[in-house]
């Protein structure tokens, strides 16, 4: 059951990502989703809706081969060979091949002369995109692979996954993941003063510069959240979401990917601060005047500006964007959008 | 040179990934910045600003090995080993070490011994990440990495980054990548009719709808510029951005990592036509009302609500994100930053 449920997961996301997009998109038109407890069953893919493979894949074969009884004719000479032992590997909607992970053969050599055969044999019945994704305990697999064709696509701690595109016309693979998200919290209390942190690891231009918390959220985390709880880490304050303000966007940052960071507006819960030993030099609630005056925000366009948006939004005088979570029947899934409530009466922004 | 810029970046990137930071932000804290030509010579990590190794890369030894005299007692027994063949490597800002990719040897053999003393040797010293970027030429080395504990982080079409942490406490180094970024661009023509398409790959529950562009952006494009270039491909239409409307976030999407679609407005500067015959099945203006109609956009709530919310910035009863470029001081790059203009007496938004 256990293996079943790998094998539908994995099974689902094959059915993105073996297909043939440059591009894809979002909840307009993209969306996959892995049930957590195997129940879900579809994806929808650039509108695409699937029944997903949780079915299909409890009956997949646990050998490590499997033997396939393809023909095919080589070179054209005529010679047929029969009986050559395949990849355990499933047809994705796209026209591509997502190989089992879980039955690749151990032995480098046996992999290498079956992945050739299996690749022929692809290649013949016109398949374009292979995925091949093999887990850590097969490391050795990897040299072999790179040596049949294979390019790196992606890899997690667990795993590296592998493509192999087929056809002659340029690869129309998706890409992996190109942005990482931060947040920052702007928590200002009933006596008009911003929790400020100094961080342990500062530079020396920034010594002594007093900065709001900030953080990365977490795998799958949402930044409503993410944001809570790296201000509660760094601080010991607890707090509650109210808008995102600004994000700003940034290239060729950490592992040369993209960078969104969100400023929030938190509402405090609590007062006492408790410092982060590990990451944060100190912590303390200082008046906003003197939070804005610091030199180091007045000299700096990009500070100044998201310090006067704050103070705006705090006068009511400025809408940032509020969440709300909502589901599309499109692909039954819960996610968050955020917009701005001008036109809402309970809004806290007094513009319109 | 080229080796030299390529080890440039590598040594600039090595400042932030080698960090020991579980967590770490943005244009408050985080940035790292690398030049395009090689010009630009400093990062700024989680507030420390860096002047970036192109010199100290230039010097770099070229040799497969380096012959490092650094003494140390094996299980204090006395034995004192001298003239101990190390990988050639720099230390990272943040306690780590950065193996140079450029200087690997290719034997798995001599590469295996050489990591293992070196690693004995870093963690002698108390470092901390050590960080190895296996170029897919190296490919060989990596079940040599795996068997002396290092793990996959993440990989790249040309190379795959391993870790190893050394001390005892718990891995504090960075994470990958974690988002895609989709976009999608409401179009609408001064006859109120929007740009819509149907997609050639639909699911038969989508049958029919017209839906507006959507797509990806490419490896460090901007939003605002993306969904402009989206719009173009599929339509043929020019477009010029106004302002993020609203955006999503959605989690376990392809990769299982997550996705945020930011929905633009955008100011149509052509009429005529060209459907991209790859994707697209067709193309049209469309009446606003009729859009809206849709039995499809209906009965969705995250449709609907899209939807009303540009009909009500069509109508300047709301505010979206309009974008600017700023520069700050602390990683001296331009970034953008998308906020509202609700003060703005240019604004087109008279909600207030």
């Amino acid at each position: 059951m256990e293996l079943e449920l790998v094998n539908s997961k994995f099974l689902s996301l094959s059915k993105l990502v073996g297909r043939e997009v440059k591009k894809s998109s979002s909840f307009l038109d993209t969306k996959l989703m892995f049930g957590l407890n195997g129940t879900h069953k579809f994806c929808s893919c650039r509108g695409v809706v699937l029944k997903a493979s949780y079915d299909a894949a409890s009956s997949i074969s646990k050998e490590n081969l499997v033997v396939d009884t393809f023909s095919c004719q080589i070179n054209g000479t005529g010679l047929y060979l029969r009986d050559v032992r395949m990849l355990d590997a499933s047809d994705d909607e796209y026209g591509g091949v997502v190989i089992n992970p879980q039955t690749l053969p151990s032995n480098p050599n046996i992999f290498a002369s079956v992945l050739r055969a299996s690749l022929s044999h692809w290649k013949m019945k016109g398949k374009k995109g292979i995925w091949l994704k093999l887990p850590v305990e097969k490391c050795d697999l990897v040299p072999v692979a790179v040596k049949e064709g294979f390019q790196y696509h992606h890899a997690e701690r667990g795993y590296i996954m592998m493509t192999y595109w087929l056809p002659d016309d340029p690869c129309m693979l998706p890409s992996n993941a190109s942005h990482q998200v931060g947040v920052g919290g702007f928590v200002v209390n009933d006596k008009n003063e911003v929790l400020v942190v100094q961080e342990k690891h500062s530079a020396p231009a920034l010594s002594g510069l007093w900065k709001i918390p900030t953080g990365f959220i977490l795998e799958s985390e949402e930044i409503f959240t993410g944001v809570v709880r790296e201000v509660k880490e760094e601080t010991g304050i607890d707090t509650e979401f109210e808008e995102v303000i600004a994000f700003r966007h940034a290239h060729n940052v950490a592992f040369e990917k993209s960078d969104l960071f969100f400023v929030c507006l938190l509402r405090p819960l609590s007062t006492r601060i408790m410092v982060d030993d590990l990451e944060i030099q100190a912590a303390k609630w200082m008046p906003l005047v003197k939070f804005v005056e610091q030199p180091l925000v007045q000299a700096d366009s990009m500070f100044k500006k998201i310090i006067d948006i704050c103070i705006a939004r705090l006068g009511k005088r400025y809408c940032g964007l509020s969440v709300h979570q909502l589901v599309s029947t499109f692909d039954g899934k819960l996610s968050s959008l955020y917009f701005n409530t001008v036109e809402d009466s309970n809004s806290n922004c007094q513009a319109n």
